[in-house]
């Protein structure tokens, strides 16, 4: 038998490569859409319907979200701040990780800060991470308040709700601009696809 | 414009559900490879060999281990006992993420506790959860030596270094058992390849 570390030597040199994934998932380009907006944006809604049309074209992706990862990898997490920042840190790690297996990820997050959005983009090679503002103004968000959490933050039994007593830092650069208060869902997630189809993702 | 109420109903009705996923990726039954086993032991070694065998049949995998865990997602922990159990339990919430987007997913880490191991099966459903023990003796781990740790934690350079001055606590009950100390890194990976093919996985 040949030695542990001679055989490590040789499987090593085979592995996988990023590339090879992506050749497999019919992708030219991995890459994480991180949508970022107040709640009630459309962030989820949008990114759902991407992902249809992604998966319609046979291409393969994945949504973060807070259903997926606030009960599950950040149940541990609390809203303060310092949580706030680590909940980002790590759906930016995760969000890595899908690209590295050759996926289109998505993210829905509100994520309202420029410097932890900044730093979830340092993880990433620069045609990787691509920031999508979902930039529906606030008295619309407000006005739907499907969760009826505007409501609750306006009577004061939320604190720190992003719009109403904590900051929302809008994107200084970002790659796509939505705002589903002058398109709808659909034009919308054509808009996001078009942007990955005319940019060598697709 | 409707509303985003409904809207959201419309689209969320639509959501790309596992089943959708799987079938896209061309595997029957996505499910999580947990590799367990001493340093040395041929974890990553069989895991790189697996996926090897699973990508030229055109299956989808990705493997988790140190070099994409430790430097990110879990940098922030140190080897500390809370810490070893964080670091594992993450590992396993973001190896559910992997099976939920329709993936087979490999992990390759030390994880010597059996109530670690655990909590991490009771994420996954039944079937997703294969437990992998590597097996080989400690004795031919601590002879390939392939870091050269058995040697610094015999000198007591490293503290806490499992089977040596820290327990390994061996699967009672793992779905698949491999020792590289008396078959081939290509004959462990067959096994684990029959066993995946042989149980309605592939």
């Amino acid at each position: 038998m040949k030695s542990d570390k001679s055989t490590n030597v040789v499987w090593h040199q085979h592995q996988i490569a990023k590339a090879d994934r992506v050749r497999q998932k019919g992708i030219q380009r991995p890459a994480v859409l991180w949508f970022t907006g107040l709640s009630g944006s459309g962030k989820s809604t949008i990114a759902n319907a991407v992902e249809q049309l992604l998966f319609a074209k046979g291409y393969h992706s994945y949504l973060l979200d807070g259903d997926n990862v606030r009960h599950g990898l950040n149940k541990d997490l609390s809203f303060a701040d310092a949580d706030r920042v680590e909940n980002i840190r790590r759906i930016g790690e995760v969000s890595k990780l899908f690209v590295d297996a050759g996926l289109l990820v998505l993210t829905a997050f509100i994520s309202p800060f420029q410097q932890d959005r900044a730093l979830v983009r340092t993880l990433h090679s620069e045609q990787e991470f691509i920031e999508v503002f979902v930039d529906t103004p606030l008295a619309v968000c407000e006005q739907r308040d499907p969760k009826g959490l505007y409501k609750k933050a306006r009577a004061g039994e939320i604190k720190h709700f992003t719009g109403i007593d904590s900051a929302y830092e809008p994107p200084l650069k970002p790659e796509i601009r939505v705002d589903t208060s002058t398109a709808s869902v659909a034009e919308c997630a054509e808009q996001v696809v078009a942007y990955l189809a005319g940019n060598g993702y697709l």
